[in-house]
């Protein structure tokens, strides 16, 4: 039980032959109410997919009342045909729940782009009564017919007082800023409007997804969907249930971050000292997005001339002969200048902490990366297929 | 004879240890006059290597007589004492020459950043007699002295009507915008001012180095100098100058992207129909910084998702259901759709040519890059070394 976990909702994942493999490959989310109240977020890439440009306007009209969610293929830039498949699925969802706007329906897809054929369409849309059939308060399949790449499901649940949150997040791949390749479906039987839902779930984001950058590509069909029930009849206090958005969201960014392909580290980029948080954040991603530091660290090289190189491309606030880089704890560079031997600091473990003091300011944060590893480079290649 | 191709230059390289080959690794310039004009472009990183610091101000304050150049070391985050020995460096090589002021020459460090210790720097400083004995105007080493990992010497010579243009350059990684990782030096006989040169050099760069975008990677050791001796005698037209002295940069880039470490591909992204050059250049750069476009190509998969992906994230104008692309002259994907069967496409070749069409404007722009590679990951981590 992840995303029903909360009262009020029902959800299922059932097999339709998307993937080669046999396994689920189409979910779907109902929110059975009482209350029916939500809010989004969406890639920020201006190349955006057909579900994209669907869920974008029908959110935008009123709450929505289910999500229905394909692995297999992005229906990305597959044209007016395209479109019709995912506008036919809202509908084909709706008819069977007994709503009579599709626009109520959200839909997300993931998979290769140009994915988006006849026999595409006909695998999503003549199976819909049966997923429809399989929706049960008690699911447990939804969370691994979102997946493709991933090796693992990606779940989380908080439980306060009198009501819950439950989430399920799809993504292992093209995870950067403005989202990443990732589905995410966050359920709540909490009582709250759809202004406080969508303020929670910006600043959730921001502090997560935004700040995870495996490996800086964007993706096209990005979506973040959190729907509330009201059915625990609790009306929490906002700023209680934005932590707890938060903490759950951040729960989800490092288990993206774990299964990050063909990754053999996770890298913690801390930026502390920067004059303000958007400049720790801008410092944090250029070294993220180093594929030499990347490279690096999947060596086990605490290269902290690449650090610094990185930071130097960056407009932030700082004197690169002030700057300390630490790895793992160990200061390898203070003030821009050799600091304690690199053979003291031991990058085999997995969990990776870089540290960096600009000595501008007083904010900070934390990026989350991966390192650059010939697994990644095979499993992106077309030796993987 | 590369840089001592036009007249009233000498040049020389030996080996001096600071390689662990025992291949040469000091490189020295000399401009004999009768004239003696320059100009030089930096690394735009703002984190920058002593000898960048030194050969800024120096070049401020009058033309170069000569530059000295050392791979096997960066001397970049090495304290005020790699700043001495950069300094110490050109005292010696003015007293060699007979030069009053030091300032009159400029140096570049290739290497490890890092890399600056009382070791490296009795290598440079104690052997600058000895390179001083072996300069010649028919010299062949000065060319594969400043080599790191780059596998092949890098010439051009341009022989016009009396005058001639001669260069030489290293680079093999972090070839990024900003210039590249890399050092070139520029020598001609034709008789021209500062003026004339530091205009020529800069759109000769804009327009060549700055388009190489290997993997994203800055350096803090970029240098390129141009020097004049006015030995033929000849003033050309300002613009034949500048006109050749293009052709020399973009054949220098092309052969540093040949060279590119572990690289499979190289691979030109044209992007056409774009509202300005800067548009079209900021089309490119997203495609050739893209780890997921870049290792596609790596199998030899014309992944045009990918490239559409990259192409949204920037803020050029366009309609991401207009654009057109096409592999090595194949067009996969029209309007933003599919187009010709990937199948029609062979990407076996080295040579890649991914063609872009925003249909926006009449602007057009060329980035080279190479693809991601199982090698390029291996020669940056630990296990190269």
């Amino acid at each position: 039980m992840t995303v029903t976990a909360p009262r009020g909702f029902r959800s299922a994942g059932i097999a339709v032959g998307l993937k080669s493999t046999g396994k689920p490959d189409l979910a779907l989310v109902v929110n059975d109410g009482p209350v029916r109240a939500s809010a989004a977020v969406f890639t920020s890439n201006r190349a955006q997919a057909n579900p994209i440009i669907w869920s974008r306007t029908a959110i935008a009209g009123g709450p929505a009342r289910a999500v229905v969610l394909n692995s297999g293929g992005a229906n990305c830039f597959t044209g007016d045909f395209g479109y019709d498949t995912t506008r036919l699925t809202a509908e084909a969802v709706a008819h069977e729940i007994g709503e009579h706007e599709a626009e109520r329906i959200l839909v997300c897809s993931t998979g290769l782009i140009g994915t988006g054929d006849q026999a595409f369409r006909d695998k999503i849309v003549k199976n819909v009564p049966a997923l429809a059939a399989a929706l049960t308060d008690d699911d447990a399949t939804a969370a691994s017919a979102i997946l493709t790449t991933d090796s693992v499901e990606k779940t989380a649940v908080h439980r306060a007082d009198g009501w819950t949150i439950g989430a399920m997040a799809k993504g292992a791949g093209m995870l950067a800023p403005g989202l990443a390749t990732m589905l995410v479906v966050i359920t709540t039987d909490a009582r709250l409007d759809d202004g406080a839902l969508d303020r929670a779930l910006r600043d959730a984001t921001a502090a997560s997804f935004d700040r995870l950058d495996s490996d800086g590509c964007m993706s096209t069909n990005d979506q973040v969907t959190l729907l509330a029930s009201g059915a625990s009849g609790v009306s929490p206090d906002e700023a209680e249930f934005a932590s707890a958005l938060a903490a759950v969201c951040d729960s989800l960014a490092a288990q993206l971050q774990a299964d990050a392909e063909g990754s053999s580290h996770d890298i913690d980029i801390e930026v502390r000292g920067a004059v303000s948080v958007a400049e720790a954040i801008e410092v944090g991603r250029s070294v993220a997005r180093n594929n030499l530091f990347k490279a690096a660290i999947f060596g086990n090289d605490p290269n902290w001339g690449r650090v610094l190189a990185a930071i130097g491309t960056t407009r932030a606030t700082f004197d690169p002969y002030e700057v300390d880089v630490a790895f793992n704890g160990v200061r390898l560079c203070h003030a821009g200048a050799p600091d304690r031997p690199v053979e003291e600091c031991d990058l085999t473990p997995r969990r990776t902490h870089v540290e960096i003091d600009l000595f501008s300011g007083d904010h900070t944060a934390t990026i989350r990366t991966n390192d650059l590893t010939h697994e990644y480079v095979h499993e992106n290649s077309a030796y993987s297929s």
